[in-house]
């Protein structure tokens, strides 16, 4: 089993974790919650949801136009893009593979480096980052969104409470409100562990069984397999250093060392390549994977987990057995309808600041 | 009002126009049909319109894995996607206005040149187009979508006839028939020629004989309000030249004779300037305006038009009226649930083939 990496006041939780896992028999399988999370800095209600819904899909607010949360986290799918890396407005691409949205909100911190406390401040990363949606501010993203008729009558309706519904605030508040609705409960393993043994076949169960004694669970634990995030407090993360193992044939493969992980952002020698512990839900639509999105399979994902984190050789059995068992983690998607966006009558709405080639027929 | 253009052919249906149009008392106002054509050579079939709809709004048969159909005509809006003109991968950007999808249905050519005879040889374009969706042919297209598992069935399932369903006609004729399915029948508009005289406002009474007065409705006739295509045979499309009236401020000043039109593809003297009479249902949700989105209102587009087609300077009473009307052709969109789209368990999807720009850190 791997040497655990606890951060600073994560000991206890993970020593915890490390008891569990050691012990497999004993080891506590846990159902995702059919309902997810209303926190009470943002409770969830309807009127959010339809407006956060609508922010969600509309790319009028990126730079371009052409950009909206949906394109690199798309719904319709994983919640992912299926790139190594997202490209946002005027083909610009970053560095890191878009993790899912899809059950985000059982996450207790956000982004790769978890430097998002919440689904709210997450929000407002994508929209300003130049590479993604490339708003010069959130301020402007605002004014972008509430110069459409429409609008404004919706952040009234989500924040009856306020004098001045449209902020920068209650513009996330909505977002991370409807991205709070998007979990995929029920799949064959949470069928499973709530009592149907028949929703497993055989070998996915062995590949349950093999994931836990070889130690996956040491990190990819609890009802996400993000680790005992669900039960912490929003803004503590999980955190783990990747590549933990860094004598072998992968890291240099994937180039895993490149990215400095939460040390990129904070600046600290302890952060380095340290990375929030991602959910495995749904990771069969996720391909391809890690941060810098540069392995292409789930298989090959599995057996450079390993080794890289874990010190072993997986054997083929191995690998295909754990990989049965990750495609039980696929849940049930709920139904979404478009949302209408609204449109100003006989208006231009985005004012398009540029682009990166343009030609003169097609 | 102005002279006709008429395409070879069209002549006896453009004299019919004229006729009808200038007895205003006497014209005849029609409403969208509520169900929408489903010609023989394609008839539309639940199977088709499921696997058309998936195709639609799957990014990842384009270069980049981010450009779909819905990129540049998003049905969550007036199937447009408020650019002059369209971005497509790696941030490029084309000559021309995208025109709706919604009731394209009902068009007997596709293309601001009309280039493509039915919606299944328009499909072709922007997947292989550089700047589009930017597949170096519809083959690669059809290959990346049946490298997704699921598709297959769903060809399979969609074309129960044949013995190799996963073809480049079949592919086309899918998305044909799912964007058979959008139109927008029952506008304020549509009621009122029914029969109910209070869905049109006094002022978009005023404005629609305005419309017709001026000389409007001598191209813009028909359910559709773009000639007389609705009973054209597919391919036979009708055309006019714009700009007819040259020697104003409007036509430097938004750059109208850049565009060769028609003649383009042609090489046709007499196709100069020609363009396919664009609908104008939903005309208000589809600012910027014409075929190079050069005019951002939906006033100016009006007052451009009386001016460049038919050499009248309206008045502002005029042009505020006809604009009140043509807000009335604003129809019922049908609720759209969104597709889940096949994945590879476990693998990448995408090839990326390039990007317009990397940065190391966001």
């Amino acid at each position: 089993m791997k040497a655990i990496q606890p951060t600073r006041g994560r000991l206890l939780a993970a020593a915890a974790a490390l008891l569990v896992a050691g012990n497999a028999a004993a080891y506590d399988w846990q159902a995702l919650p059919e309902k997810p999370p209303s926190p009470k800095h943002n409770p969830t209600t309807e009127a959010k949801v339809e407006l956060g819904k609508k922010l969600y899909f509309d790319p009028r607010y990126s730079a371009s136009g052409t950009v909206s949360c949906n394109t690199c986290h798309n719904l319709m799918e994983g919640s992912d893009d299926g790139r190594p890396t997202s490209m946002g407005v005027f083909g610009r691409t970053g560095p890191r593979n878009a993790p899912p949205v899809w059950n985000a909100a059982f996450m207790s911190t956000q982004f790769w480096d978890g430097r998002a406390k919440n689904l709210e401040e997450q929000a407002k990363g994508p929209i300003t980052a130049g590479v993604e949606m490339g708003m010069g501010s959130m301020d402007m993203a605002v004014e972008r969104v509430i110069s459409i008729d429409g609008y404004r009558e919706l952040f009234a309706k989500a924040f009856p409470g306020d004098s001045n519904p449209t902020t920068v605030d209650n513009f996330v508040k909505a977002v991370a409100a409807f991205e709070r609705t998007l979990i995929t409960p029920n799949s064959p393993y949470d069928q499973y562990v709530k009592g149907d043994k028949s929703a497993l076949s055989d070998q996915q169960v062995r590949g349950m069984k093999t994931f836990n004694e070889v130690g996956c669970t040491s990190c990819h634990s609890g009802p996400a397999f993000n680790g005992p995030q669900m039960n912490m407090p929003e803004g503590q993360g999980f955190y783990q250093k990747f590549p933990t193992f860094t004598d072998n044939e992968y890291v240099k493969k994937y180039n895993l060392m490149a990215d400095k992980g939460r040390a990129r952002g904070t600046g600290k020698e302890s952060d380095l390549h340290m990375y929030k512990v991602p959910t495995l839900r749904n990771v069969t639509l996720t391909a391809p994977y890690f941060h810098n999105g540069q392995v292409e399979t789930l298989p090959e994902a599995v057996r450079v987990m390993g080794k890289v984190q874990l010190n072993k050789d997986l054997s083929k059995q191995q690998v295909t057995d754990i990989v049965a068992f990750l495609n039980g983690l696929t849940g049930e998607f709920p139904e979404i309808t478009m949302p209408r966006l609204p449109s100003n009558p006989g208006e231009t709405v985005v004012e398009v600041s540029g682009d990166a080639e343009s030609v003169s027929a097609h």
